[in-house]
This record gives C-alpha cells, structure tokens and sequence, in this order.
C-alpha cells in the first residue's frame, strides 16, 4: 500500500467545490474519475479542506492510498492527461502512510483578489474580483494587524458552519499590490490579499475580503475590527466577497 | 454626426471570430448588439481587422458613427454595462469623421505566448499555447531576423487568402520571456513572441509561431527561413499554431 501526496491548481468556476456529492460536478469527483481511470482503483482522495464552490486553488494538496506500481515521478502527467484541462496535478510525491493531507497540515494560506481599475482586463476576469469604485488602501492596511493572533472568528464565518470551535489562529495577513503604484484617481490597480492561518471557518476569508472592502469604501473603520470580532456575531462584519477573487494559495506541512 | 474610436479587449474562446456572420456568435456582432441597447441605432463597426475563431485581443480598435449625443467618458462603461463580461471596452474617443480603424492604421503588433514547461499553469490556459518539450531558445532567436523588413508572405500564409498582393512589411519582431530564466531542464517557462508589421495576412503570426516552434524542436533551422519565403509556397512552412496563443496586442495610428 502506497500513500500518494498531490498538489493540485484549479479553476474552480465550472465546480461546485471540492468536495465530491451525488449529482455534482467536484474536484474531488474529477480526481478520483482520473485515479480510476488510470489505476482501476476506486480511492477516496483527501483534500486538506474543502473550497466552494467557485473558488480556485493554486495549492491545494490531496492524499490518496493506492496499490498500484506506477512510478511516482509518472503520476502528474498520467493524471493530468485523464483530468479537464482547469484542473492540474502539479506535483506527486511518495508519503509516509500516517501523512494526511488535512490532519498533517500546518498552515494554509489564501489569496483574495480585488482588482481596483475602472476598466477590468479581461483575461483575468475569472480569477479577480473588480472593484470599480475607489479604496482607501491606507484603511484597509490599518485594519490588518488586528486579525493577526488567536480569535473566535464567529463574526467571520458563515452562519451555516457546524464547528465546534470559531477560535483559530492568523499568523500573517498582508495587503500586496500588483503592478504600477500610480494612484492619482483613487484607485490602487490589482490588490492581494493573502492571509494565513492554522485553519478556515467557512466563508471566513471571504468575509474578512468584504469586511475590508467595506473599510476601504470608507463605511467602516480599520478600529472596528475588535469590536466586530468581540460580537461573535455574523451580523456585525460586513458581506460575504464574490467566490472568484478567492484562491487556496498554500498549504504548508512539517517537512518534506 | 460622430465617429466613435474604441479599444477593446475580448477574449476569443467563446467567439466565432471577430467579423460578423449570420447565425454565429461574433465580437462584432455583440459591438453592435450593445450600441443598438445603448443608442436604439443601427450601426456599423468597423475593426481594424479580423481575428480568427478562438483569437483573443487585448487592443482590437473599432469606428463606428453614430448620432447619439451621449458624452464621450461614458461610452466605455456604458457599453461594458451591455456587453458580455468576455468582451470588455477600454477606451472610447472621439475621432475625426475620415478617421477608419482599419484604414488609417499604420502598424499593428500581435502576440503569440508560449508555456514552455513541464506542467501548464491552468490559470492561464485559455491564453496560452502549452509546448511541454524542451526548446531550444537560441535557435529561435536566430531565425527571428530573417522575418524582419519587406518580403512576400505567401508561405506564411494560409491558402485560403484571398489578397491580390502577399507583400507585407515587418518592422519588428522579438521573443520575451516571462518570469524566473532557469532553463537547467531545456525549458524556457513562459515565451511571447511579439511581431509588428503594416499589415498581417490570413494565418500569419501562427504560421509563423509554428514554423518558429519546430526550430525550437531542432526540426527545421534558423537559416531555413530564407528559404522558406523565397518559396512562396505554403507547403514550405510550418504548421499553424493554435489559436488560442494568438493575441492582437497593439494598433498604432499616426497621431491621437
């Protein structure tokens, strides 16, 4: 028995999420339909966590067992051949059989995008969410720093979760501008938001991205952020941000 | 009456090409579709000339005349709020009455990217050619000189054209590499090969990527491309690359 390390990207716009249920076409379902295809092996493929529906990943990681020989430097591009063209193995690896891509996980890291332009370019329009209206980057990079530590992210998290806990960990969380830093009208080009943790609340970045938005129209200030937090309330942040500016960037384990 | 100038950007995957034709999805025709929206006129755009089905274009230019009053700062969100989200309207101007997009251009400039690696980043799959062999960079270089200055096309031209004269003039054309240059595995990661000419026949620039792709393949060489114009004769060249590595980047006009 093999177990099978995979980083896998994505384009998530035509998948409703990750994660595989009847009826529905999923990540998870395409790469299990690959393994099959190519092993004749039915294996369940574990994701470190599931993206919705909508939502991209750079990064995601996957674990698998299998008993099939093939050799591990073969896996991406047999793989790759046998899965849509918007979904891409980019790496495998050989992994001791108690690593698990979800419990092995360290840290994880996603990326918002807000592109802040008058006139959105058109060959990212999958993958950015366009802001028209302008922002004040000074706001919104006030905000950040308290997001960094130990909270209950209830305010931040979707309603619908069925955690336990609403308490995770922010390590880094980080405003990086793409591009030219002209902003005499405003408006701040493409903007990143990458935050890491040691785990996500559903539509935790996605409202922490709207949150933000809403401090950079100037409706809200960067100082509400404790107070918002301290509410344990959904109904104290500011919306949810579209699914395509989001992207699962990374998911960092303990060694290689 | 006025003449409208615009720059737009589109993707071409979902299209039939630039030009309009009856019972088929074209950029030109949705142009129209969105100015009758936003004038109740009928008009016609005029491009600076065709692309191909499945051709994107970041600066495609049109003319149309029209005599609607509306301001010009509005024309591009106007129109974009009636456009589908693929085609997008950069900018408008406006222009003198004999002032044509196709006729008044003095240079246009086409870009044609390559992903020379391993494994296709899928974020940009729909803009980018995937050439997972080695290729061999200098060889390409080399040849890109011959293409320079005034010659007959008609080997770099498919046979279906129906010009009276081949002739075409170009005045640059060069490859640039996007990103990181380590190239230890014979890889050269993302290629753009930019050509500008007065004037571009039908399959030109993706002749010419695939004729400068099997040079890169250690197929043909460098010095072949003498010859291959001298030929006249399509069969000379090589293949016509994939249309969705194409890209219209640029047309340039005497003055603003």
């Amino acid at each position: 028995m093999r177990n099978i390390f995979l980083v896998v990207s994505y384009i998530g716009t035509n998948y409703n999420g990750f994660q595989i249920q009847p009826n529905r076409v999923t990540v998870q379902g395409k790469l299990q339909e690959a393994i099959h295809m190519l092993t004749g092996e039915t294996v369940k493929v574990e994701g470190s966590g599931r993206t919705d529906a909508g939502v991209h990943a750079r990064g995601q990681t996957v674990t698998f067992r299998t008993e099939s020989r093939i050799p591990i430097e073969r896996w991406a591009l047999a793989l790759n051949a046998r899965l849509p063209a918007d979904i891409v193995v980019r790496e495998a690896k050989e992994a001791p059989l108690d690593f698990h891509a979800r419990r092995s996980a360290k840290r994880k890291t996603y990326r918002y995008t807000i592109e802040n332009t008058r006139i959105p370019d058109v060959f990212y329009r999958h993958i950015r969410y366009h802001h028209p209206r302008p922002l004040n980057l000074k706001a919104m990079e006030e905000a950040l720093p308290h997001f960094l530590g130990e909270h209950d992210f209830t305010s931040f998290c979707s309603k619908s979760s069925a955690k336990r806990s609403h308490v995770r960990t922010i390590y880094d969380i980080r405003l990086e501008r793409e591009g030219p830093s002209d902003s005499a009208d405003g408006r701040h080009g493409v903007l990143h938001l990458y935050v890491t943790g040691n785990g996500f609340l559903y539509h935790m970045v996605r409202i922490i991205a709207g949150t933000l938005i809403e401090i950079g129209e100037g409706k809200r200030l960067p100082s509400d952020i404790p107070r918002i937090l301290a509410a344990r309330d959904r109904l104290a942040a500011g919306p949810t941000a579209e699914a395509h500016g989001l992207m699962l960037w990374e998911v960092e384990y303990d060694s290689d």
